[in-house]
């Protein structure tokens, strides 16, 4: 009896895999490297290659599954079950991934992007309480999200749904975003982000400080480097922390106050930052909020760590089951 | 057979009703005054009372109808069918509306905010062209919405979803919003905010302006004066319209950033406006949207006027089909 869930998180350094029960509990799990060498053409077979070895290793077989959810960087065709583009993966060309997986390993497959593949598995067993409505914000060399209202993500007309990470929060003087907009939260609350603003406000603050310092020295700061300093006191530091909780309070306020969801949780690199960062991006929140908002939705950051995207992964396979 | 919608906008004036084919074309109309005397108790009686006069008068019966939707000011309650409060209708206490109406008239009914009713008619056979992804807004004497994705409503955890106008917009030296928040969207873009953008705008213009001349002689301007002025030329209602319209694209583009719908529909007295406003609003949308979205999601002026209500009250009971 198919009882069972496979979730791919394909990266462009590991693609990790975990077997799930239909609850959302791994039961196994590894990684294979992403072999990106010549055009990336090697990562479709070598999925297989992993799966076949695996499933003979743990005496399972096609039929104990429901389905196989896939989790890729890039832009995803869920009807055809293709990437068309991936850079980090070195897919320059739509990749067939559905349709080669369905015919060597006989499960049916299901694919979305990996933001999105993220805020399913936060919704589901994380965070998100499998409530119905919940988005996901993911703050890493990007800022991504998922948005699922209503149990199932939006995806919006061009499969742009969810893109909060280019949600206009500094509209006059903003900085430069890759999609070629201003002041865009990306811009401002990514890894790098984060240190753009460090270096912008480094420009008029006077007085000590460890990170000011190491700007000035033109030596590497990183976002970890600026929250662990704010927490230990360093004023400028600090002062770089509220302008990015600034933005994402705002972020975060006016998607509230809109879909009014369950919760909105923050995951990512930058969200390491833990409570100190949430009790910040909170106190924005609740400033640009109104009451029943403030009083329904809450902010809080990601509990799966690694995991998010083999159980998200898991989640969207489980989602086949419903057809 | 039942082949009929029954559709009621309830206000503070009138209350509207229309039967409607389920394809929603009106095939019958008709208005009678709000009664909010001795705390709005009327209301649902003469509701009742007319509807029974009607279904009579055009030789109809219950048996002809899928469903009775209406749409109401103030906050609502989906489950129960009551209304909890509306000060316009002067209803301080909950009301029972669906279960009377129910028992007195034998047809199944459902209620929303009059706002995401609106949002359900526009998108059926207005501006939204019966697309499953449409976003509406209407600017009146508030900033309202109704969020529909994948065909259906968003309400939020509480209720809150769709309420466009308490996006912030202006997040530092915003105007005060009846809300408590300050720079929300509806502070700058209802009625009353283009008078109050107007009057911000006044203080520093230097120069030949109508506007600013009844402005500053103490004389009552409307929104429809400015829009009316700016088309005419008159620069300093031009750059009134110019700042409105930068809030609305900047608030439009951030919905559309997260959501990707097909459409954004603005309806409301200040849609009036017609293409003068829409165009100046769209300059800003492409300004604050990233290419996909740009590319995808449309922003265009509502199409049912008056009928919205009925229209989208319609749409709301034929939702009762599916259950």
């Amino acid at each position: 009896m198919a009882n069972k869930l496979l979730g791919i998180d394909l990266g462009g350094t590991t693609i990790k895999f975990g077997i799930l029960t239909l609850e959302g509990e791994v039961q196994e799990k590894w990684a294979i490297e992403t072999n990106i060498l010549e055009e990336g053409k090697h990562i479709v077979p070598d999925i297989i290659a992993s799966i076949k070895h695996r499933l003979e290793l743990y005496g399972l077989t096609k039929e104990d599954f429901v389905g196989i959810g896939m989790g890729s960087p890039g832009a995803v065709d869920r009807q055809l079950k293709t990437v068309t583009g991936a850079y980090n993966l070195n897919w320059s060309k739509t990749q067939e991934v559905g349709s080669v997986i369905e015919k060597e390993i006989g499960i049916p497959f299901a694919i979305d992007n990996d933001a999105n593949v993220a805020a399913l598995g936060e919704r589901w067993v994380g965070a998100g309480n499998n409530h119905s409505d919940v988005v996901f914000m993911t703050l890493g060399t990007g800022v991504g999200g998922g948005i699922i209202t209503d149990g199932k993500l939006i995806h919006g007309v061009a499969g742009a749904g969810g893109e909060i990470g280019h949600m206009i929060v500094e509209p006059t003087n903003g900085f430069l975003c890759t999609c070629g907009s201003h002041g865009c939260l990306e811009t401002v609350a990514s890894a790098t982000g984060v240190v753009r603003v460090a270096r912008q406000l480094a420009e008029a603050y006077e007085g000590d400080s460890k990170i000011k310092l190491a700007l000035d020295n033109g030596e590497e700061v990183t976002s970890k480097d600026v929250f662990v300093a704010a927490e230990a006191g360093d004023g400028f530091a600090n002062s770089i922390v509220e302008k990015v909780s600034f933005y994402l309070g705002l972020a975060t306020a006016n998607i509230s106050n809109i879909l009014n969801p369950d919760s909105i949780v923050i995951g990512g690199g930058v969200s390491a930052a833990g409570e100190f960062l949430r009790a910040r991006i909170e106190k924005y929140f609740e400033t640009f909020t109104f009451p029943q908002v403030r009083q329904s939705t809450k902010i809080k950051m990601a509990e799966l760590g690694n995991d998010a995207g083999i159980i998200g992964a898991g989640s969207l396979a489980s989602q086949l089951m419903e057809k």
